[in-house]
């Protein structure tokens, strides 16, 4: 699978057996990191071609998605007497190539780097569109670069070791995609839901394929997030705001999920999504929350104020990204503070709350 | 003067007055970052409309050209409420430019910048290209991104603050790219070198125009630094060595000097430049030296070492970049060290050295 870049062209390749890591390993001049996690579950298996001695085992979580990470990542490189020439090859998840990608963009002013993504967060998602962040003190994703790997190797048996909650999250972002890709794609889900949910590795491997194809479809010739790639955010008005206030116990992928069932709920209130579909998509939706919120969590002074002060927020009201009835989404940036109130509300009764606040 | 970029198209005007200045202080959403040097040197004349409290005020040298930099500038950035539409705008010289873009590059991955170069080298040389470069622990320009600036403002009369040193080191890069620019200009430079060793402020408003727009000519088509951009590196082979074995006390303007006349010695030696045309050129550039190395910089051991330590080298044998008789340049990779050897003896004899150690 080709993606064009303005930086540099790069592709997908899907494994069919993990004999590509032995073929990986023979590559000159390179420097594997790997996962902790990913590292325990497969040094003796798909990992087994590598020596321990080659591989920098590294853990990586929100809390190391940071500079800090990324200099202790130089100091490895060069101290394997680095060269220009080098190739950086990471295992891992979204974190591990938030990290590792910031790294490869910046050695050199950017060196080769594979990525082989193992969650289906960044298998069927973030692996493609080129983004890094990093965290800085207080502050989500201040810091990033725009930096593709030059390769990508998808190998869908990773996800079965998974944790039922990174799943779920990762589901949540290809149930996003296959919304988003029209209205054929939303048909064809349903069809694949339980497969899915089963990890089904048939029909993983398609679903990623086809998540891939629909965001790549979103990215061609707006690769630096300015107008059509922009849609990709939907659910992440409510999504981010639920993040921040939840002090972040409430994960990304969830988040999203929760916000994608409060869009449409005001979608359908302004009478672009129908109210029976905007329903039947909550209990979709609904299927792949691992913890509900709390009532609490939904109290609208803390969503509303952390909304407001978004970054990618640009007008005095708010910004919503909407699903319609034929397919399409659409951004607008007047969402009123009754609207918002409105749609808490909905929100609470479609994911079930009880004692819901808003 | 528009350039065109893979990442973004930017443009360069060169301003008759300091008024711009005034112009951009009503850039909503602005960020000052201004060379502790400028400011002291500006503040009452053109740097006047800015207020202090607008303005943060860094020294900017060698030693502060790293991360922890970088993060300083983060906290001034977020400390002022920054939003993702903020705009950047840093004066100062080439190390101004690398950490300023640098920051600019990765915070929200990438915001407006704009930049106002104050030395020669900066304005005739590095201020275009996209590079930025960090030193990390003691590893020069380890670190670094391709980022140009969204608008660059030239002010040539900011060289006439310019000490001794950094003046002739930007004038050492004027000539450089004259002598890259084909024969015409190189014939245009005899005629100019005069009036640009007394500052005189109409031949070097022409010149850095000139000098710039034959860096474009060599960068065109080539942004990310593989092929004809490569060529730039004139003077480098040795000029690297030079910096690296003197600890950096030979500067780099200076520095690419010395290997310019180096490059031309074993041009002369190949038969690709007359010998005569090199020791002229050797002449000029012998002006622009305001400190000569010493014979003991010159001891081929350390500099044979160093250059083959090159992170840009690719082969066995050593790398060189060429003037030829019929104005062109080319590199060759098959620099014997018989050759660098007896380079380095015509480079003493050039440089009038006594004592000559090679």
């Amino acid at each position: 699978m080709p993606i064009r870049s303005h930086i540099r062209d790069y592709s997908v390749s899907f494994e069919d057996d993990p004999s590509f890591i032995g073929e990986l390993a023979a590559t000159k001049d390179a420097c594997w990191i790997v996962d902790a996690n990913v590292w325990e579950l497969y040094r003796q298996s798909a990992l087994a071609p590598l020596a321990e001695a080659d591989v920098a085992v590294m853990p990586f979580d929100e809390t190391r998605k940071n500079l800090e990470t990324v200099t202790s990542i130089y100091d490895r490189l060069v101290e394997k007497a680095a060269k220009r020439n080098l190739t950086l090859i990471s295992v891992g998840g979204g974190i591990t190539q938030d990290v590792t990608g910031f790294a490869a963009s910046t050695l050199y002013r950017g060196v080769r780097w594979i990525f082989v993504p193992t969650t289906l967060l960044a298998q069927a998602d973030s692996c493609i569109g080129g983004k890094t962040s990093l965290n800085y003190r207080a502050f989500k994703n201040l810091v990033g670069s725009f930096y593709p790997p030059s390769h990508i190797h998808l190998y869908t048996p990773f996800l079965r070791t998974l944790t039922e909650e990174d799943y779920a999250s990762g589901l949540g972002e290809v149930i996003k995609l296959y919304l988003m890709g029209g209205l054929d794609r939303q048909a064809a889900l349903r069809g694949q839901i339980d497969a899915l949910f089963a990890r089904d590795d048939a029909a993983l491997r398609q679903s990623v394929a086809e998540a891939l194809r629909i965001k790549i479809s979103y990215m061609e010739d707006d690769e630096f997030d300015t107008g059509k790639r922009n849609l990709l955010n939907y659910g992440h008005t409510l999504g981010h705001a639920l993040e921040s206030v939840s002090n972040y116990r409430i994960p990304h992928g969830q988040a999203v999920i929760i916000g994608m069932v409060y869009a449409n709920a005001i979608a359908s209130e302004r009478g672009r999504l129908a109210p029976a579909k905007a329903a039947a998509l909550a209990v979709l939706l609904r299927r792949t929350l691992t913890a509900r919120p709390t009532g609490e969590d939904l109290t609208p002074e803390p969503l509303l104020d952390a909304m407001r002060k978004d970054k990618k927020r640009c007008g005095q009201q708010l910004p919503l990204i909407m699903l319609q009835d034929d397919g399409s989404l659409v951004r607008v940036n007047d969402l009123t503070e009754q609207e918002a109130r409105a749609g808490l509300t909905q929100l609470g009764h479609w994911l079930l709350l009880e004692g819901n606040a808003a």
